[in-house]
C-alpha cells in the first residue's frame, strides 16, 4: 500500500522500526526492517558522532534505505549540592553491584549542544535519507540546512501543540508518541501528565490539527495495532518493543525475556534512569528509586550518574538494575526474526 | 453489521452509549441512542431505588431497548479525624461559595450493599435486558440470579486480570476502559497507576486473554475510533464524552460548553471530587486540591463531602467548582443531536 508518507520515505509498507537508543538498533536490525519493505532507523541519541558514521557507513555499503534520529538538547544545570544528594541515593545500588564510585565527567549544556552538532554534521555529510528528532525541536536553520541537501525530517509530539510546532518549523512527517510507548517520553512543552494522551485520542486530534503526514507510536505489536493507527488516519506505525524483541535487536538477552515475561500493567514511567520520564517495566532500580523520582538531577545528567550500574548490571545478568523500557502490550511481544514480524504486519494491511 | 455482541444486545450498530452517572443519561438521551439503533444505557450509580424504577419505566413505556449501569459498592470508612481534615480543606471553598457548613449524613459500607441490593432487585423485577458493573465485581450469586431471569450482565475493566475476573464470576460480556477515558476509572484490582492502559495496547491483550465479547471505551468519539476499535478486536465502542454533549444529555449548558472548548492535554486524573480517580478537564477546584490528592476520604466519603459545592457551582454557573468529566479526546467534540452522531458513526461501519 502507498500513501504520501510511504511515498516520501520511498517504503513499501507504512512500518517504521523505532530509533531506540542505547545499542537495539543494530546494522542488523535497521538493514532486516528495510530489506523487509520497512522503514529501519538508527537510534542515534547516545551516540558519538565517529561511531554514528561507521554505522551509517556500513548501512549505505549494504545498499539499504534507512533513517537516523537525534536528541535535540535542552539547557541542563546540576548544583553541587543535587549531585551529592543523587550520589548518595545511588551509594547503596553501587554498594550491592560491588561497584567502586568513580569519577563521572559531567558535560554543559554547550557540550550537549557541540556534540549534537557534531551529529548533525555527519547525518548532512553522509547524506542519511531520513533525520528524526526527539525531546524537542531543532533550530529553524538545522531543517532548511537538511532540506536543502534533501533530507527528509521528522518530528516528535505527545500533543496537538507540540505537533504543531514541527509542522510551523518546516518538518515533513510527524511522529505522535501515546501514552502507551515504551523508553523516553518526547514531550518538550508541559508537563509530562498532560502529555500522557492515548493513541486513540491522540492520532485523530493531530490528524485533524496539522497538514503533515502522521506517524503514529505506541503500544503497536501486530496487525491489529497497526491497521487500528491507518484506520485513525495516521499514515503509518512507528514500533518499537515489537521490534526490540526480535532476533536482530541489540537489546541484551535478559532484557529480551522480561518483555516477553510482563504483563500489560507491569510498566510504569519513571525518572528515576535518566532524569527525564520513560515508560520501562518496574523492577527493584525503579522501586528504591521511587521516592526520590521527584528530586533526581535533569537528563541527562541522572542519565551519566546511573550508566555504571547499568552496565554492571547487563555484564552480571542482573535485571534488577538495568532499564527494561516496555511499551504497554508486552503480551504481544513475540522472540522472533524480523522476516516473521514484517509478513506478519504486512498480512494485514 | 452484526456480531455477537449485536445479537447478544440485540442492536443494529456496535455502538453503547456510556452510561454516564449523575443526571446525563435522560430518558431523551437513552431513548435517542436505542432508536437510532445503538444500546443506550441509564448510568444508575447514584440513583435511589425509586427513581431508578421511574426512569425504567419511562423508557418501557416507549419500547425502547436500554441497560443499566450499576457501581459494586466497596468497604469504606473514614475516622473522625480524616473526615474533620477533609472538611477543613473544603471550608475555603465553601465560603467562596456562601455555602452554610450543613451536617451531612454520611452511609456505613452496609447501607450501600443495601442500596446496591435495592436497585439490583428494580433491575430484576423490571427484567432490564441489560446489567452492566462498575467499580468490581458483584458475587456470583448475583450474576447467577440476573442471568436466570435472562438478564445480560456485562462487566468493566482496566486490565487483562479484571477483564478475567468478569468472565470467571459468569458475565456475558466485559467494557475495557482505556486511560483516554472520562470519569471514574473502572480499577478495583491494583493501583490506578498500573491500571492507566491505553486503548491501542488494552483492547487487543484483552480480547487475547478472554472467550466473551469485549466492548472499548475510552477516547472514541468518531467513525475513525469506531472502526479502530473494531479492527483492534473490540465488539462494540463504547462512548461517553461523545454523547454527553449532544442536545439530548442531561448534563449542565456550562459542562458541555467547556468539553467543547478543551483540548487534549486539560484532562487530569484526580480524586478531588469523589475520593475515587476520575478524568476530568482541570479547573479551580482540581488545583486547590492537588496537594491533598492523596490524603481525602476514600469513595463515596469524598464525593458525599463535595455534594453541596457542586450543586451550589451548577446553580451559580460557575464552572470552577463543577466536575467536568471528560475524555482525552475533548478537540472531537460536537454539539449536535444524537442522530446526528449515530449517523456519522454509522457511515464509517
Amino acid at each position: 500500500m502507498t500513501n504520501e508518507l510511504t511515498k516520501l520515505l520511498n517504503i513499501s509498507y507504512p512500518i517504521i522500526q523505532a530509533p531506540m537508543a542505547g545499542g537495539i538498533t543494530t546494522t542488523e536490525l535497521v538493514a532486516a526492517v528495510s530489506t523487509y519493505g520497512g522503514f529501519g532507523m538508527i537510534g542515534a541519541g547516545y551516540m558519538g558522532a565517529e561511531q554514528l558514521q561507521a554505522q551509517i557507513q556500513e548501512l549505505k555499503q549494504m545498499s539499504v534505505n534507512f533513517g537516523v534520529n537525534l536528541f535535540v538538547p535542552s539547557p541542563f544545570e546540576v548544583t553541587k549540592k543535587e549531585l551529592q544528594h543523587a550520589e548518595e541515593i545511588l551509594q547503596p545500588i553501587n554498594e550491592t553491584l560491588h561497584l567502586e564510585a568513580e569519577q563521572v565527567t559531567l558535560p554543559t549544556t554547550m557540550e550537549a549542544i557541540k556534540a549534537f552538532e557534531e551529529q548533525l554534521c555527519v547525518v548532512i555529510e553522509e547524506q542519511v535519507p531520513v533525520c528524526s528528532f526527539t525531546f524537542g525541536l531543532p533550530t529553524e536553520k538545522v531543517i532548511r540546512d537538511l532540506k536543502t541537501r534533501g533530507i527528509i525530517t521528522i518530528g516528535t509530539a505527545t500533543s496537538v501543540q507540540e505537533a504543531q510546532g514541527c509542522e510551523q518549523i518546516g518538518m515533513d512527517a510527524v511522529v505522535v508518541q501515546g501514552s502507551e510507548a515504551g523508553g523516553h517520553r518526547g514531550t518538550f512543552i508541559g508537563n509530562m501528565q498532560a502529555s500522557s494522551i492515548g493513541l486513540m485520542s491522540l492520532i485523530p486530534q493531530v490528524v485533524d490539527a496539522v497538514q503533515v503526514p502522521v506517524i503514529a507510536a505506541g503500544g503497536i505489536m501486530d496487525g491489529r495495532g497497526l491497521r487500528a493507527a491507518l484506520v485513525l488516519g495516521a499514515q503509518a506505525a512507528q514500533m518499537g518493543t515489537a521490534f526490540l524483541t526480535t532476533d536482530e535487536s541489540g537489546a541484551h538477552e535478559l532484557y529480551k525475556r522480561e518483555i516477553m515475561l510482563a504483563n500489560e500493567d507491569e510498566t510504569v514511567l519513571t525518572r528515576a534512569f535518566s532524569g527525564k520520564y520513560a515508560r520501562g517495566i518496574k523492577n527493584e532500580f525503579i522501586l528504591q528509586m521511587q521516592e526520590h523520582e521527584t528530586s533526581l538531577p535533569n537528563f541527562p545528567i541522572q542519565n551519566i550518574l546511573t550508566q555504571s550500574i547499568r552496565k554492571a548490571a547487563g555484564k552480571s545478568q542482573n535485571k534488577d538494575y538495568m532499564s527494561l523500557w516496555s511499551g504497554q502490550s508486552p503480551r504481544l511481544a513475540k522472540r522472533q526474526p524480523v522476516k516473521k514480524l514484517m509478513e506478519t504486519l504486512i498480512r494485514a494491511l
